[in-house]
């Protein structure tokens, strides 16, 4: 708790000055009035975030947490749990879609282990394990209070630890069967919304089974009462051990005033958690895309952001924040590159 | 004519078997099936172009055309007409829009006179000046039948000197004060559409002279009466140089097998212009974005493409196209970077 309590003490604002810097220079750069849209608010939010009128980004990283879920049980996921521990040393070899987008983009992807449930027998994988995978919370809670903090205090270790290291741009991705179920109970709490209303079928659950989806959902909420305001609360009720961890790294990333970008459904569930805890998180959130899972729309108007594209991607891992990174380093390329009216020599 | 109708022969179709090997491996990559969205269309379209299942778009260019236009006179533009000559050489100094993105994504730019209005002296422009602008198309023709001709062919030969160098991915961009109207008039003359409907505000023109604005394409094309199937006589009428060049750009990329890119307004009216002389160019095109221009929208409902994003840029050069670069490229990383169920041994 101790670590949490620090480093959210240590989350500031946006610092309006520099931001005022970069918009003026923006606004005069060589080109009609912006005239390139959301790029030019993001320049803007870069320099608020990084108290740097001319922001980098050359140092990016895709950190993704690894988990898996005691409701799988009860038959949400359409793949086998196994998978979770398979694919996870993937994402160190390189193969796994969020690495070929991260590869395409000059973005490292680091992976951590915060519950598989087998061990995993791949050194480069980061084994911050708490447990062998969470409790079903279509029973009981997820995991304990002292877990869920524990997983938003791995979060920001490795969120630091990334930071130490030079990078100057995150993402969080994810790899867990079953995930979006977890992830949809704390949309339903924290939006209020009746769980049928937003349930998806993840990574391909048949249609006729998200009834049964929803009722899981609902069961485990009903069980457990998470308090909506408490974030940590929901989290060690209905959440799960990577999606604590990622939404440490959030909390971690705008302690240090660096840039996160916000992938999916799962990220998005964790973003939310996020800023429950500390609304101020917000500020340093750089939102990329719509995901096609079902609930997507209303999840990103829950965490307040509009993605930057909708390409009906539904992969999770981080894949469209790796996207999105690219137009992150846009942004920051008009304000280094592009010569204002003056520096042209076009004031005329 | 001999160089267009040649190069209009050697337009062929997007290669079938090449396509179902690549969706074959698209298909059973490591991830729920479909979930990487319309990177999956765009990976299975780049093996149809290119005729190879595993796509490279590692050279890319972004050619860029720049004229003057006639029809300037008529108060259609916001901006004095020499902006168009004293811009052009800053495409090649690196520090334009589409400069700064083309060095994020990795991308050269040239930059073409096709018609300004003023010498340029600055050897790094490719001089392939046609005329020193466009006649006013408000009055008479912008150019002769002879003039659209070698416009398109100029821009032949410049996509087939940048294919011959070893280019694999392409985009057009361009530079001319004014631009927005001829395009107008393009979308107005194939779309049969009042130009009220779907004129815009270009590079700032003030939203009260948008009806001047629409009343002068109006008279351009009570005037010229341009035949809205024959795209030349639409070009030579009310076009332009640098959007004749583009057109040429298009159909140059399609005959060598090689894709392009479709930045904004102008870039779409002028693939619009390829595809009406050679419908086979449009499996060849790649849409980027959504220009925040007031009839982008209808331009590329037109076109028959949809949008990778839409982040309100409206600047033109090129901009969306160097953007989309990455999003072209990511879907090439996901066919070699990605394992299969069988490379990751997750057949289970």
């Amino acid at each position: 708790m101790k670590l949490l309590n620090q480093t959210l003490k240590k989350i500031g604002l946006l610092d309006q000055e520099t931001m005022a810097k970069t918009k003026n220079r923006v606004d005069n750069l060589f080109k009609p009035l912006g005239s390139l849209g959301r790029l030019e608010d993001l320049a803007v939010q870069l320099a608020g975030i990084t108290k740097n009128s001319f922001p980098t980004v050359d140092k990016k990283v895709i950190i993704v947490m690894s988990a898996d879920h005691g409701v799988y049980v009860e038959g949400v996921a359409p793949d086998p749990q196994i998978i979770t521990a398979l694919q996870t040393p993937n994402f160190v070899k390189g193969i796994t879609g969020v690495c070929a987008f991260a590869k395409q983009a000059r973005a490292d992807v680091v992976v951590v282990d915060m519950g598989i449930a087998s061990d995993i027998d791949e050194p480069k994988v980061i084994n911050r394990k708490i447990r062998y995978g969470t409790s079903n919370m279509a029973k009981g809670p997820a995991m304990s209070r002292e877990e869920a903090i524990k997983s938003l205090e791995i979060g920001i270790e490795i969120a630091n630890d990334q930071i130490d290291q030079g990078k100057n741009l995150l993402a969080t991705g994810e790899m867990g069967i079953g995930n979006t179920t977890p992830s949809t109970a704390i949309f339903s709490v924290i939006g209020h919304l009746d769980p049928e209303t937003i349930v998806g079928i993840g990574a391909g659950l048949p249609i006729e089974k998200l009834k049964h989806k929803a009722s899981v959902i609902k069961k485990a909420i009903a069980i457990n009462q998470p308090n909506p305001k408490d974030a940590i609360d929901i989290l060690s009720k209905v959440g799960g051990f990577e999606i604590g961890g990622m939404a440490g790294v959030f909390i971690g990333a705008a302690s240090r005033r660096i840039p996160i970008v916000v992938d999916g459904f799962i990220a998005t569930a964790a973003a939310l958690l996020a800023i429950t805890i500390a609304p101020k998180v917000k500020d340093f959130l750089i939102p990329s895309h719509h995901t096609a899972e079902r609930g997507g729309k209303i999840a990103m108007q829950l965490l307040g952001l509009t993605p930057l594209f909708d390409i009906g991607l539904r992969l999770g891992e981080g894949t469209g924040a790796a996207l999105a990174f690219n137009f992150v380093e846009a942004a920051t390329y008009m304000v280094k590159e592009m010569a204002t009216r003056e520096e042209a020599g076009l004031v005329i």
